[in-house]
Order: C-alpha cells, then sequence, then structure tokens
C-alpha cells in the first residue's frame, strides 16, 4: 500500500505532537497563506505546538543544534498543515523557495544544518520531484516568541 | 461618499507627514519595484520621511513598541506610494507577502506586535480583499541607516 | 565586437579567482534554483571560491566595507553561474528581486552600500533593461560558514 503524504506528514507530526488537521493559530493581522496563479505564499511559521513554542532561545547557546533541528520539522509541518488545510499536499507541484531563520549565539555558523532539518523532512514528505526546493538560511538576532528557529515557503500547485 | 484607497492611504500619510505623491528617494542602485506578469516587488523600505528616518536604533532599547509601530506604518505607506506611483493603488489585486525586519535589541520578542502596525494599514487601506497577506516578520541585529524597521512586499495587480 | 553577458561574468569572476562553469557545491538538502512559470528563484549565496568562503566575519569588525563588497560581488557571480548553468544568462529578461543579507557588527549601518556592490555588477552584466531590480538589504547577526555576506535573487526568463 502506498502511503499519502497526509499519511507520511501524519507519521512526522506524532513524533511532534502536532496534529496537521487542527485550526492554525495566527497571532497578528494576517493570513496562513495567499495564492495567486497557483503559487502559495505561505507566512513564517515558529514551532509551535499547540500554545506551546518548542524551542525557546539561541541555538548554540540556551538551544543545541539538535534541538533547532527538531523545531525546524515542526516549523515545515506547520507549513504543510496550512497546505493540506487550504489546498491538499496532493496538490503541490514543487516547494520553490525555502526562506529559514535560525536565532543565533554570535558564534553560532550552523545555520545550514538546522534548515537541512527541514528541507530533509519536505523531501521525505512531498517526494523527489516536489521537495527539492531552493533555500536561504540566515542567522538571526531574535524571533516572535523568542522561537529558536522560523521559516518560510513559495509553493507552486498543479 | 466613497473613499478611493489614495484617498486612505492620504489619511494615514499625513498624520506621518508624509507626501505619497512626491519623487522616492532610492540610495542604491537599484528600482523601487518591479512587475513580472502582474506580480510586483517592492523594495525594502526603512520609515523615511523626506530625508529623515523616523526611527533610529534598536526596538526594546532605543526605540519603543510604540515608536517601531508608527515606524512601521511609515514603511507600509512608502509602499503603498510606490505602488500608487508607478501601477495606482485601485490596480491591487492582492498583497501576497509582506516580509517584516525590526531591529531587536537581545531580548526584544514582539517582532509580530511591531508588523501588524503595517499589516493593519494595508488591510484599512486595501480593504478585506485585497489587504490580507502571508507575513514574516523577524529580528535583525542592524538595517541601513540604523533604522528601527524595514519592510517590503510582494502584490499581484489586477 | 559586442561581448556577451557570460563574457563580461567572466571578466569579474577572473577577478574573483571563480570559474563561472565549475560545478556547483551546495551545503544541504536543496537545489541551487527553481524554476515555475519563467520565474527562478535562486538559493542564497555565500561568498565561496573553491572551497574557500572569501570573507569571514562582522562587516564592521573583521571585515572592512570594502572587503564585504568584493563578497557581495562574488556572491551575485555564483547567482550568475547558477542561471548559466540551468538557463544561460541570454535568457534572463530581469532581475526582479534581490535579498542581500551582510553579518553587521552592533553598529555598521552601510548594508545598502554593501548590496550596491552586487546590484552594480548584475547591471554591468545584464545591461540596463535586464539588471535594475528590487532590493531588500539587512543586516544579520550570523551567517552559514561565517560569511560575512549571503544573497539570493528572484529572476524572471524569457
Amino acid at each position: 500500500m502506498t502511503l499519502s503524504r497526509l499519511d507520511i506528514a501524519r507519521q512526522f507530526a506524532e513524533k511532534h505532537g502536532l496534529d496537521l488537521l487542527a485550526p492554525l493559530v495566527i497571532g497578528g493581522n494576517y493570513v496562513p497563506a495567499t495564492e495567486h496563479h497557483g503559487v502559495v505564499y505561505v507566512s513564517g511559521q515558529v514551532p509551535r505546538v499547540g500554545t506551546t513554542v518548542t524551542a525557546l532561545g539561541r541555538v548554540g547557546e540556551a538551544v543545541s543544534l539538535e534541538q533547532a533541528q527538531a523545531a525546524a520539522e515542526v516549523c515545515a509541518l506547520r507549513v504543510l498543515a496550512i497546505l493540506e488545510q487550504q489546498f491538499g499536499l496532493e496538490r503541490i507541484a514543487k516547494v520553490l523557495k525555502l526562506n529559514v531563520f535560525t536565532q543565533s549565539a554570535a558564534h553560532f555558523t550552523q545555520q545550514s544544518e538546522v534548515a537541512d532539518a527541514a528541507s530533509n523532512l519536505l523531501a521525505a514528505v512531498l517526494g523527489h520531484d516536489s521537495g527539492p526546493h531552493a533555500r536561504t538560511s540566515v542567522g538571526v538576532y531574535q524571533l516572535p516568541k523568542n522561537a529558536a528557529v522560523e521559516l518560510d515557503a513559495t509553493v507552486a500547485l498543479r
């Protein structure tokens, strides 16, 4: 039996205690995603599960690389939850771009390794045709709610 | 009498001493906005009124949340000024994405609240159909001219 | 004799010891660029020549403005190398958006001047019709591999 993208995403989500079909809370006057001519712009996601941000503080200090990678997985799963709820994961033709922001200690330079956790998850869920994406990873000074990681995505639908 | 989008934008602009129809000064070798197949990419705007940047320094230290929110309004008005001058505000079908960068103190985590000021202004000017947008808010370490806030936008035309 | 875009780009690349046609190494689970309906999203580029990142540390401290500008040129050349190898530089209709991230000292505020080096190079290679772009420049706290500068681009093909 072939697993659907949603099945695979749910396996990852369960590991983090995240319900992909739960209503998404937005912390401001904006929307989870917009769509125009088949291109979807997904809002920046912090690693929130329910009402809890799962990793708080600077990566390289309060937060380890491994904890940041787990947080990046949660962010990526929230992107997938939004896409599932608004469009359906099967409609994703390609992840065009991923932007990953890591709240960094002064000398933490493994932002790419943090982002890889999100990239790997997207590839696992969406497969070799739709998952590979362009990416930008930077180290920022702070993030909303003191989140350790935030990421957003631009996605093409079919 | 129904107010046009430009009328509403001008009411906000007057509060900040900003003239939406004044020529926009660009501080580098780039353009205020590009357009391709009805999608407009607007350059990052700092809160400049005339030759003055209205909020300088880190939000949470030199700059209060309220001052940063006022600065975010100026940035959003500058985006609208560019769109008005190049395309006309009535042609905006939808704000697709807003990226908001707040020069943050080490422990300032209300980047979303800063960004809300810009989002609220866009919703007030463009209305419920065209205003709501996807958004990413991050806290950066510095910004050009020591500006407290910078934002850019991707916009669909009709 | 008219120089092609590749000819001009190579003249800049030689100055930095960069081979535009050498295979590009990607440091993570993503791709150099994605394309959808003629719009290309190029991944964030640090100023790597071969296996060396040419400018390491904070601009305004370990790295001078001039060194950062040279690094921004290398980043822009890497964007052009990706575009040449995947699509051919002659197919670039317009650079739509450039995002420039400068690893900044606490009081370094010349992020626009760093970005100008990249913008000038793109204009020189692609000409007045295709080169001018929208741009966002911010100062970040860290970058992958401790790079001083990183930039990405969105580009329209013809």
